[in-house]
């Protein structure tokens, strides 16, 4: 088995596999080459479920998103997030069908991963959770089920916390425990709470391989909620889901936004029963990891549907400033470094 | 606009497309890095003419044969040539799909090849032979029209020998314009005469460009007759018809096998229609070109079905041994060098 890092650099392993993992990725790079991403393994929506649905593959979408951030060539980038508009390939991203087509060919994703890689010129490794053809289901309290990521993640939970398996039992990635077992710092994107971050931390073993690792962990706290699911979430009900989904205590620190939006977003958000993520600073004092503030949003807000760039093409518009927030991950973890004696 | 060839090096243009310029490509890289494949941009059937009516890009099939024929990149070839065998997807070989993509993205097919010799790390360059969006016509005796080369293919010219143009008017690929200047062997592949080789020679300007070249230009004939339209056709036969489709005499040369295939393998093809195409040395002794027989018959024959290299799965068993071939090509070259005192 290669290793996932080299020995003498900052070592950082991201998990999730949205949105959140494909803007962390794109600044993190910066500060070093030995980047992982752990990718969740339960999309079954759009061009990903079809695949799935047609062909019995594992899910390409996410793990295409994060070798985009990784890539250093700027056209095949294009390339892989580019969208048939028309025809019997209508909505299929081209990568997706990059890594189909290899995994069909050898039978192995993780092979067709490491082929994209190279590629791609992907600075780091993308590495999937589980390489177990899973299934995310949600289980009610009177014990009914929804079966498939893209139907819970429409869901309205009416204030309760589900539980969240996989079916079949995943066998975790052995790549991806080596990535957390090596890591300096594991970073919890933000995104979707039970759509993305659910289905990557209930594999089993990746919660026990967490509180294991010497890494400093942290979580990059969303922005805004998620109506039906996160309503009226504050930063440290975030921070108690990801731990009971991990199956118990590990984060050492939060990294929160205290800037609050322009009215104009917020109102605009709150049109779609989404608002800012509250933080209470005397409830975050006595918590056992270290929690900071600062801010962490855009500045400038844009959006661009012609792009082939998921960020860009992307609905929400109170975004994280991903170069600020991959300088204070990096500030964070000096700072734990260094009150720790380390 | 790159030159196609570098100065030093024995210069090989290639026109053709189909599996005839796949197993030259694939041996003459052996003998240079100088190769240009020209490529007929008339096929409409299969994968590529899915993708021709429902995406209304140039056709990128034979295209992409040449690049994998020129590639080095061994689990990026097989890539290029992997077709979907379920879904919606079924059919399409991945490496169509990769140039529809770029096409459809960039809006420029020559952009879009050059960016996969980049990725297959391709020997040489691929140069369609126009980049006009053209159909085959045939025009009959009678003046009726068939169109499309997937249905040309399929017909019986009942001995006739017909007309045939692109419609719209084909402009001549500056490239491939440059690829005849420059070269210093020009090589007619073998193939489908009147749906692979047509299609390219009734470019206008491709004859004349052929004609007002310094390269040793041949012909490497076929083996056997295709029913229904060249039955009965001897070396020189196929030879007329390509200077006819060419608008005027042009060759130099006529590579033609002397060896008789198995009587095995001639009651098999016999079964199809398909017949050992005949020579008469008597007659190509008062040719203006040279004529060369020689044995250019693969010695073991053998098909793969499970491979992804369209020589392996095609239905034809009698085929060329392109190592041979290849060299039989460069002692030519030199052979008729050298009488001509250069």
């Amino acid at each position: 088995m290669k290793d996932p890092f080299e020995p003498t650099k900052l070592k950082i392993a991201i998990i999730g596999g949205g949105t959140g993992s494909f803007t962390l990725l794109s600044a993190l790079k910066n500060h070093t080459s030995q980047i992982a991403a752990l990718v969740n393994m339960a999309d079954d929506g759009g061009s990903t479920g079809m695949l799935r649905d047609e062909l019995g593959v594992l899910p390409p979408g996410d793990v295409r998103q994060c070798l985009v951030a990784l890539s250093n060539s700027p056209k095949v980038r294009d390339l892989f997030n580019y969208r048939f508009e028309e025809g019997s390939l209508k909505g299929h991203a081209f990568g997706n069908l990059f890594l189909t087509a290899l995994e069909k060919m050898t039978g192995d994703f993780a092979a067709g991963v490491e082929l994209a890689s190279e590629v791609l010129g992907v600075k780091g490794t993308v590495e999937p959770i589980t390489l177990t053809n899973v299934t995310l289901v949600m289980t009610n309290d009177e014990g009914s089920q929804v079966r498939g990521e893209a139907a819970i993640t429409d869901l309205d939970f009416d204030g309760k916390k589900p539980d969240f398996h996989l079916d079949p039992v995943a066998a975790p990635n052995p790549q991806a425990l080596r990535a957390i077992e090596m890591a300096d710092i594991i970073v919890i994107a933000p995104g979707n709470l039970y759509g993305s971050l659910a289905p990557a931390l209930i594999v089993p073993g990746i919660g026990d391989a967490l509180r294991a690792s010497n890494a400093t962990k942290m979580y990059i706290c969303n922005l805004v909620t998620k109506p039906g699911q996160t309503d009226g979430y504050e930063v440290t009900d975030f921070v108690d889901e990801i731990e009971r989904l991990a199956g118990g205590a590990f984060l050492d620190a939060v990294l929160y936004n205290t800037e609050k939006p322009s009215d104009e977003l917020l109102e605009k958000y709150a049109k779609a029963g989404e608002k800012s993520v509250g933080y209470d600073q005397e409830k975050m004092q006595g918590a056992p990891y270290v929690a900071v503030g600062t801010n962490l949003l855009a500045g400038s807000v844009w959006q661009n549907t012609s792009s082939s760039d998921p960020i860009a093409n992307s609905r929400t518009l109170i975004r994280h400033d991903s170069a600020v927030a991959a300088n204070a991950i990096i500030e964070l973890y000096e700072h734990i470094r260094s009150q720790s004696g380390q």
